[in-house]
């Protein structure tokens, strides 16, 4: 019942924030009076909220327990003034994101004020293969993830997307040595990021720091000193917390 | 079981982020053998995350799903750039929060480099007669709901709290009239916030904006145009989405 609850709840997404009952019966593949059930329940509960028009959204009390989600929020909350450091002083794209399974989520994204337009959504997903913050998380993840991933189809999005299993591989050992990711036009072609790892008290990688700005703009090495102390601040006020 | 199992996600707050499996039991007042069902469940579908301690933390996909809430993050989303102008230009606290029933749910919170210390979390609640952003949203909500807080307990913070129900009427009142709300020494006896409603595109007052400064700091009359166009500018970003 909770699976299917959960279910239910993943049809909704940032292009589909409001649906109707059929709808959502539709998406889950339940019967429309499942749906109803389910429904009742969840709206009960204030996980799902109903517009005027009818439709269901995603209610604020799912918000609020999310809130309290060490991963999001309260990671978000410890790292803000840093990535608000950065993101004032540079004015380009600070994008702070976890891993969940073989994808990065991203947990922050600050817009500078004349920054190269990315992709990127708070909460939204992408692979691990492409972005700085993702070629970091997968550096640091257990190796047989790094090889299921390497083993499995590597999406391309650009020219300059490295869709090489061993390239990759020897990326992933450079990023280990040096401390800091370079993802150069590999997501969209006129942006290059830098990333670097967050660690826990106990120095597990915990979540990646990227700075993304336009390519050929700015020299990524001269970048790497400016991502990894900002990284490395995060990191201690994570393990003071 | 859907009720139940988001009663149980209850037991978590920001002062409890990792709770063990009967500690989650009590709070729920369930059996052990329930909640151990019950939090298989949320953890395999993400919503529960165990740590290396065995204790139980909200996972990241409630994260995921709570950014997908209007009223949460996608209203964040919007307002975010407004507020760090407002942040960055009075170096002071500003607040984003939303009704639920009788209670004001923060939205955002912004620390200024030189505020003053306020209680307010992100997805934390308060009372709606005390603050700034709180006394908006009152004033703003259907009368039956004024009715029933002016009724009720009223509770009070500092000696400044005002907790009469007549003088709290007329505040509203005001609030109304002016387009802002002032609330003085109500929440800290150090600090003054100054609130503005946001609309959406037919006119309904969404969400509360507010400027929490130190008390005798700055004159109140001279922050409300500053807060007023703030939140009007808001209101127009809401409108276009």
């Amino acid at each position: 019942m909770i699976v299917r609850a959960l279910g239910l709840l993943d049809a909704f997404g940032p292009d589909r924030p409001a649906l109707t009952l059929s709808e959502l019966a539709r998406h889950a593949g339940v019967p429309l009076s499942t749906a109803h059930r389910l429904v009742a329940d969840l709206a009960r509960c204030g996980a799902l909220e109903r517009d005027d028009a009818g439709r269901y959204r995603i209610g604020l009390r799912l918000w609020e327990l999310g809130a309290l989600a060490p991963r999001g929020q309260a990671l978000r909350e410890t790292a803000l003034p840093f990535l608000e450091d950065l993101s004032r002083i540079t004015r380009e794209n600070v994008q702070l994101a976890v891993r969940e399974g073989a994808e990065v989520v991203f947990v922050e994204r600050l817009a500078g004020s004349a920054a190269v337009p990315v992709h990127t959504r708070v909460g939204g997903r992408f692979a691990l293969t492409a972005t700085g913050v993702g070629l970091v998380l997968l550096a640091h993840s257990p190796p047989e993830l790094q090889d299921e991933v390497l083993a499995g189809r590597i999406e391309r999005f650009t020219p300059f997307t490295v869709t090489d299993p061993g390239r990759l591989r020897r990326m992933l050992a450079d990023i280990r040595r040096d401390g800091h990711s370079v993802s150069d036009r590999q997501v969209t072609d006129d942006s290059l990021s830098v990333g670097a790892p967050l660690h826990d008290a106990r120095g597990h990688v915990v979540a990646a720091l990227s700075l993304v700005v336009r390519h050929g703009s700015v020299d990524a090495r001269a970048l790497a000193p400016l991502v990894r102390t900002t990284a490395a601040g995060i990191s201690r006020a994570l393990s003071a917390r």
